[in-house]
């Protein structure tokens, strides 16, 4: 079995070849003429037989990509504007080109299922202009001042104190670094971390713009399967003794998409093993604080010892994500590195939005907005699994997070239901968006926080019948 | 003439390579006992003679920082921390080291002429909360919603009728990208069109933090002498034709740190150079307000019709640095490029940040509050050069921005000078740190913009008489 799986594995990187060109290529880092590596100089660079960067390039030229000259090598092809299947729809076809989930949200829909975001209605909003009149009290030149590039001290130590009380370990205001965003972070570790070829291990699926983000940087991307009761231990360890990956970016706690939690033996383990294979973990923490009933277990970063854990915490979704607030957890061992970054990056994230967030997040406020946004999030997600019991389709019910991951019946195209969806404007998140490996699956995600109550039973009523109704016609032509 | 030029430039090559191991070990790229790329292979990747290599892995195996085994090759040497001669002071220990900006801008000092930042007190703080209040009031869910990528659409427009008016060139909302800080500009720029190895073009001296940034990427540097009349044309286009560098970052008016304005003539044989030899010109405009009586030429960017020049357009500085609002403006050929970055990068700036400063942009304080600005500036220019006249420092006084260039005599070494002034809570900026090729040179910047008149007055009395004082010592050690 666990030759299967490597053998599985090898068959997957001809894609990572294939993905890495076609993003050289669109980045236009390769252009127009230019000649690529040969094959052995990229199969040194990857790691792999010459024969697996020659499969790469045979898919890239039958995709009329790439073209052979001569003996001398091959070459970027002009790029020829392709008519797609569902070209008539321009999100549909840059989403077919590139799989990129900003596309799917660029479209304007009346019920929107593909942004995990909270509905604005939910959130804080008209509390916080008492809290900027604070701060402008408080410090009446904080629009004068820089932040320091780690983050506002007094931000940092509320932090710090919030940590220890939450997770019962100890870190200091020093541990901690104040980025624009969990994505920033995400951003800034990669940046710090990788260089091309350097492996990164996902689980699979997972967030799509961390994938993409580790692709840009030119990380070469291997997946450890995500199941309802965690990982595959044994698939895991073999990941890590075989490629050495660099880091492994892992969404623990209420998992996007599939909504799954790793339990506390694992998170133990996960951390022994990292420490023996010198794997970084990068614990990306979004969804802590979204759970319905019961918290969630401590944070792989509490059960670390040597320093192997970075820790992403964002608090931007639940409170405000126009203050773009997240902080990075780290240890005296990688702290530097990625102070270095911050500092080339954006010198620091402003000091306004720290301040406005540092007062918001002291107030009892805070606590009461918690609980009543979590009954609420509980309540649209049973919504939407009462519509979904209607289905045939199956999915297991998450104990937080913001979403669905839906498999749906095989005679249903994931293709053809996004378009017919857009078209009766509603969106979802095709399952491949999230998967590193880009393979088209039978699983979707539906978040259900975006959209209020009355529009999300609608809303999704519309979809199912809209996806009953492709199903039959499917059945149909059959 | 050319040919010594050449050889010149030849001969700094190594440097490059020189300053390009370091970084890779400092940033662990290469750790302990990795093995260095081999000289011909690394002679390949920048382009140079394979003794030019040799030559800097012979001053980094002289210096410790490598080591050779048998005949197999260069190794990274485990690192030891050495003494240095301020080691007392670890500010100037940790600035000699790695010769940062931002290492000098740690030290808590009395007087400091090292920040090009303008003082607290002279920015219009009481005035914003009122339009923090008005942007709550207008938009009650700025805080519960996310930016677009490109940047607020209402922001976008004003900032485009602005330049419209301004330049009285054609551009619209599209043309622009808002980004938080033009650091983060130059940053984003950096990441989407340079991959290592790539030549940049300095001017020499040029901003700090953008050399490091460029650096940081891989770059190879490049410099093109700027003189109080602008560039060498003769030696720009030998430069431009003989390396086909990728990208020319320019800060053309009231340079950093020269304070050097160039002319309308260059700006546009510039933009013709930049098309003929395909080199992507970067310009810099922070201090383009900044002028004390006549407003300077317009920018290289508005002589461009190719879609050569990428303008960077910082607003912070003079309004509020807190708020980091700056603009790239870029045509469509490298507008998609830039925008994909800046999706993996923050996926958009605050919105709360961008709609404040759109309110504070469109009022008539703004133009009010620049004039007075234009005016202290000037005055604390004065004072600054008033105490300079009792020296025989040569400098050329600036018609803009925040800074003197000064010429220090022989006899003075600017490390001790640095180190006594530090140690008299006196900072200023060394000519070296501004110095993409980082030789030691007479030069340093002083920043009039940070003080109140009092304390420029004070500090700089201190300053000279210090200055003065260790110049007699030398001279008697002689």
């Amino acid at each position: 079995m666990e030759l299967a799986k490597a053998v599985q594995s090898e068959q997957l990187l001809y894609k990572q070849i294939y993905h890495y060109v076609v993003n050289q290529i669109e980045r236009k880092e390769w252009k127009t003429h230019d000649k690529l590596p040969s094959v052995r100089s990229l199969a040194t660079q990857f790691n792999v037989h010459r024969l697996t960067v020659l499969k790469a390039y045979q898919l890239l030229k039958k995709e009329g990509k790439i073209y052979v000259k001569d003996k001398s090598g091959y070459y970027v092809q002009p790029q020829i504007t392709k008519d797609y299947e569902y070209s008539e729809n321009p999100i549909i076809a840059a989403y077919t080109q590139k799989n990129h989930l900003s596309e799917i949200h660029r479209a304007p829909v009346t019920y929107n299922f593909s942004q995990a975001l909270i509905d604005p209605n939910l959130l804080p909003n008209h509390f916080f202009s008492d809290y900027v009149k604070k701060v402008f009290d408080l410090y009446p030149k904080v629009l004068a001042t820089y932040s320091t590039v780690q983050g506002d001290e007094e931000l940092r130590e509320l932090l710090a104190e919030y940590f220890v009380k939450q997770f019962k370990t100890h870190l200091t205001k020093d541990h901690l670094l104040i980025t624009s965003g969990s994505q920033q972070a995400i951003h800034l570790i990669s940046e710090t971390f990788i260089k091309p070829g350097d492996i990164v291990l996902f689980e699979r699926p997972s967030y799509s713009a961390a994938i993409d983000i580790f692709q840009a940087q030119g990380a070469r991307i291997m997946t450890v399967d995500i199941y309802e009761n965690g990982y595959d231990l044994e698939q895991l360890e073999n990941m890590l003794k075989q490629y050495k990956p660099r880091l492994f970016y892992t969404n623990p706690t209420f998992h996007n998409p599939t909504g799954y939690t790793i339990s506390v033996e694992q998170r133990k383990r996960l951390v022994e093993l990292a420490e023996q294979y010198r794997c970084l973990i990068v614990e990306d923490d979004a969804y802590h604080d979204m759970y319905y009933e019961q918290p969630p277990p401590l944070p792989i970063y509490t059960y670390d010892t040597a320093g192997t854990v970075i820790y992403v915490r964002s608090f931007c979704k639940y409170i405000s994500p126009g203050l773009r607030v997240a902080t990075i957890i780290s240890q005296p061992s990688t702290m530097p590195m990625l102070l270095t970054s911050k500092s080339l990056i954006d010198n620091g994230s402003p000091l306004l939005n720290q301040k406005i967030f540092l007062h918001y997040f002291s107030s009892l406020r805070l606590h009461q907005h918690l609980e009543k946004l979590r009954i609420a999030l509980q309540i649209r997600k049973e919504m939407m699994e009462e519509e979904l019991a209607k289905t045939n389709w199956k999915w297991s019910s998450p104990q937080g997070g913001l979403s669905l991951w839906v498999q749906l019946p095989d005679n249903l195209s994931i293709k053809s239901l996004l378009s017919k969806s857009l078209h009766h404007s509603i969106s979802f998140v095709p399952g491949v968006v999230c998967d590193p490996l880009k393979q088209e699956s039978r699983w979707i995600r539906l978040s259900f926080s975006y959209e209020n109550e009355k529009k999300l039973k609608d809303g999704m009523k519309q979809f199912v019948e809209l996806a009953q109704r492709l199903e039959e016609e499917n059945n149909l032509n059959r």
